[in-house]
């Protein structure tokens, strides 16, 4: 749904770029919004914006969806009251203004960084922050169960869901939709419009949000609407961007879409008219029924490089700020793998199909899109859906690959279990970011992926140990026709060898034993096999005969290759970018208990608790997921057995 | 979403009711229903209701839905040709028609019963059986992906998705609906709209549906298809069933929604007038556009006791045929007890308050509803919305109880991670039918929420070995505020205790040793505790000592009385409800294996694949789920170690 695309550095910068402008520095509260003149609060936007396009040229992050809402957070914060009043940020990547009005502008150059203000919003990092995300469409309901406990508790608070339109192509938010209107009369929604999710937005909502916009008569135009907009605005009306000047006609008018829901709907405005946010955020507040207010923004706003190129800069790692240029990644991604790797399968099939979930440039199904468009498939931001069509699909023949990050594939997990293991659907479940996310943080982690699926009946699982085993198991995956195949693979490059590379042949449940030993046998699962090679590394130095195992399956394990080298060896140590619980080295002991083999085994992994937002090594090293850490369990386990 | 509330015979009867009336004794396949004459079709849905209404009387099932559906089947047999063409039914708990149509009306008298027909949908029992389901709101989308298919293909079948208007309340219905437009120009929806989902329908979408069906005008009837009710219908119109009555002139006009969706709207039509289905559907069927077709239907229709109790009707167990009324069941379920208690927790704490999915019925939360409406929040077939919607209550310090079964709260599972967990709210995670589900089959068995709970950071869980533990752990729960906590308790019965009985205090993370002993360990989780009490038995009889153990909280497991436990004994035998990958046994293989205590741990649970439907008992006893099983197992490992 959103993250950043390339990495960047985990360090502060030593010389900090400062916060621009003679106001910025002395905006400490929302209170200190709240006393500026308007005036001063379109001045307050400039070096907001000069600030963002500066700080994030350096540690990256979401500029195009923060130029966006500038002015959208400047008329929250000088209307409404946080923390009393509360604001949910749907997917909350476009939190950094509101992060910079409430106390946190000299940290905007921390964002992202180990230790620094996270990319998203979390509820421990500020109490402005009263919801936190991630993930997409989330914000009306969280936002509606605050506005039923202010309800129940008499409590006059007011509660603002800002979401762009992406979320409106999102199951949750619909199913919100639903509810809102017998839940609370006191509720404002924002549907921050640009047309854009990450990539361009898909479906029958998009088109009609467009619609929305252009549509320059509309018959029915309340009254009491039209009187609102002539007593507000005035010539105001008169000044709105260009984008919008076509719809100032109907500049407020009952739409029907979400009159049908219950919710008054005003809009759509020029969301960078300051002057005209806040009068009409003044307005709405009044009101005793909920409300959605439509606002057109654009994306990178003030920012050439940002609106020219509005997918690249939804989220990015370090750019130049003349020309908003990127260093160029030498290796390929995973992802860059993935898309290549199933395009060209898909040109030599015709019963392949991609399906990504307004992800293509995530997950760079957009190779595939260019390649094979009438076999391609965006569904929106809508994994449910994703997995369904899916299954559909396969039912037919049709052999889809659906790329989902293993995070995102948490939204799906009612249907991988009931529609694509139960009916045991060839369905190929693509989770990038499988392992850390790093920079991006805990809403973004791909670590439980093993634990949610290895009891679900009938799904093989793997994970490559480099990117030529990696394009090897996705031809593998192509022709294995009998039941549902999931494959994790992480963010960014494994080891960074060539795919063309020689891998020995993937056969079904069997791992490769690269090498004997009869001391010491460590098996690295996936992007953490190179981990595994660094610890053999350090064993041998010290004269330990060390068996070195890549397990490729995570289910079926290969269990006969396990018992074997556990026989061999008086100490296994295994590594997995996963948490331990549920994890492989788990499945591992299992195994051998039930086996009856008493080999201990020692586990590389993350811990039980939400791993923060930082690079991976620093967070590895953090947690003790090193080859060093590795050597002192195994060398205590070996001086405790002997 | 569904499921029978009550238990029924697994044996199938030795006198079968045999099929009602000459017609339907002579329906092999659905060529035979395409070869009656009109008149004889309508005869045949008398024939088809007598014989739901005697045979389910005996099995129990979703008599409600499948007689609202029997004209809208047969019509359905008689236009389309399956397998070619496809059907796909929303829950699927209203397919017990369609089987008759298709060669299984001798077996119908086997539904939920143990190797007879499935209460469902299943792919593998027949091929007229597209897709399977029994979880609401995925038929638009699993059909959406077989329309795709075939255009893809070059095929020239027809898809027909048939959805209740409840499954418009669900997050992956909206989902599709935004990509049909986009996606195909052939796919027919039928809205099969009783107003009923399991109880009452909620929401704005609810709303709009009654609106569609009591408006009386509508100013912009297409003449297209004002001509096409005049040439299809003529007097036909006239004689639509008194509840559409006042919408006959608008029988068919572009709807709103729909239309906005990009969907060609038709209805609403007599769901119960077979000419007129007939006439439509062979419409339809020539159109080059996706059509919703919006038809009335009464659930229960044909039989007095399930119109005058929709809600009891929907899914029930064995019946009195006479007057509908069914055997009271002596002990109160786990349900009942559940309903009663949290609403007098509520009673004493106004911070409470109570959220289903749709089913007050199926949770028992219908007392909290009566006794505490304000508090009661029912947000329709939105698993994930609920889990939302309680998370933002959390966050304001109400305290909710979101009662889910454990199979639907895979819907919710994103938001269990992401928003719940990780944001440590203390929202109460209930999970009925927590374990085998019996008679409604692998769709609805609760046998995966250890595996994928456990290895979430911040969450509690626990399972009752009695009722009125069940009891004390809720009360607990209702005090504990540091995070969130999940419950699984059975479907029925577990022990049939008083709830006054008087249990141990709950003490986060601490078991219960209910005996001593130093040869056998048996640790019995929640509702398998006492197959764990009758293996003692077995083993005393046989001069073991035997250690009880309820373990009471799985996570975080009680390391010390389990450390305790392995170090005196020289065998475990853990229980559970579960399947043994990701469950209680294995974290305490796991744990042990950490600590260093070699005691083998023998397991009791489900294996590694779908349970089918059938008894518990009959389940426990085809897998060895049972005491004797574990005696064997025990006895092995004694003899092996010894």
């Amino acid at each position: 749904m959103t993250s950043a695309s390339s990495e960047s550095p985990d360090i502060t910068p030593s010389v900090r770029p400062t916060t621009s402008g003679p106001l910025l520095p002395s905006i400490k509260s929302p209170d200190d919004v709240k006393k500026l003149t308007d005036e001063q609060r379109v001045e307050l936007a400039g070096e907001v914006r000069e600030t963002l396009i500066n700080c994030l040229s350096v540690t990256g992050g979401h500029l195009g969806p923060n130029l966006g809402v500038v002015e959208l957070s400047i008329a929250l914060h000088t209307v409404f009251s946080t923390p009393t009043d509360k604001f949910v940020f749907d997917v909350a990547h476009q939190g950094y203004v509101h992060k910079m009005l409430t106390g946190r502008a000299d940290k905007i150059d921390t964002i992202r960084t180990y230790k620094g203000l996270n990319g998203f919003l979390l509820r421990s990092e500020s109490e402005h922050d009263a919801y936190g995300a991630g993930h997409a469409g989330t914000c009306l309901s969280a936002a509606l169960g605050m506005a039923a406990a202010r309800d129940l508790t008499g409590g006059d608070s007011h509660v603002v869901a800002v979401a762009g339109d992406a979320a409106f192509t999102c199951g949750p938010t619909l199913e919100a939709l639903n509810n809102i209107a017998e839940t609370t009369k006191k509720f404002i929604v924002v549907l921050n419009d640009n047309e854009w999710s990450i990539d361009k937005n898909v479906g029958a909502i998009a088109r009609y949000f467009n619609a929305l916009q252009t549509h320059s008569t509309y018959s029915s135009v309340r009254t009491s609407a039209a009187d609102f907009v002539e007593k507000l605005l005035g010539k105001a009306a008169r000044k709105i961007a260009h984008k919008v000047e076509e719809g100032a006609k109907n500049l407020i008018f009952p739409n029907v879409l979400f009159e049908k829901f219950g919710l008054r709907y005003f809009g759509p405005i020029d969301g960078h008219n300051l002057p005209l946010l806040v009068k009409t955020f003044e307005h709405l507040k009044t009101l005793n029924e909920p409300v959605v207010l439509h606002i057109i923004t654009e994306k990178g706003r003030g920012y050439q490089p940002a609106l020219d190129n509005p997918g690249k800069f939804h989220g990015l790692g370090a750019y130049k700020i003349e020309d908003g240029s990127t260093d160029t990644v030498s290796s390929p991604t995973c992802s860059d793998i993935f898309g290549r790797t199933v395009t060209n399968l898909a040109i030599d099939d015709p019963g392949i199909v991609a399906i990504t979930a307004a992800m293509p440039g995530g997950t760079k199904l957009d190779t595939f899109k260019r390649e094979l468009p009438d076999r391609y498939y965006d569904v929106g931001i809508a994994e449910e859906h994703a997995a369904l069509f899916a299954a559909g699909m396969a039912t037919e023949g049709v052999r889809p690959f659906l790329a989902i990050y293993s995070t995102f594939m948490q939204r799906a997990y009612d249907m991988i279990i009931h529609d694509i293991a139960l009916q045991n659907l060839p369905v190929r479940l693509c989770m990038d970011r499988g392992g850390l996310s790093g920079d991006d943080g805990p809403t973004h982690h791909g670590l439980f992926d093993i634990g949610y699926l290895r009891h679900v009946p009938n799904i093989i699982h793997m994970q490559p140990a480099n990117e030529a085993e990696f394009v090897a198991m996705l031809n593998w995956m192509a022709k294995y026709d009998d039941g549902p195949t999931a494959i994790r693979y992480p963010r960014g490059v494994i080891t960074g060898v060539s795919v063309d590379e020689k891998v020995s042949p993937i056969i079904l449940g069997k791992g490769e034993l690269v090498q004997e030993g009869n001391d010491v046998a460590l098996i690295g699962l996936g992007s953490f096999f190179e981990m595994a090679v660094r610890t053999k590394e350090l064993l041998e130095a010290k004269g330990y005969s060390v068996a070195l195992v890549n397990p490729r399956f995570i289910k079926p394990l290969d269990t006969e290759l396990l018992e074997r080298v556990a026989r061999n060896c008086k100490v296994i140590c295994t590594f997995e970018d996963h948490v331990l619980m549920h994890g492989f080295g788990a499945a591992c002991i299992e195994h051998l208990h039930d086996a009856g083999i008493p080999t201990p085994v020692e586990r590389i992994g993350w811990p039980d608790e939400f791993i923060e937002h930082g690079k991976p090594d620093t967070l590895q090293a953090l947690h003790h997921l090193t080859p060093e850490a590795a050597l002192d369990k195994i060398l205590s386990r070996l001086k405790t057995d002997n």
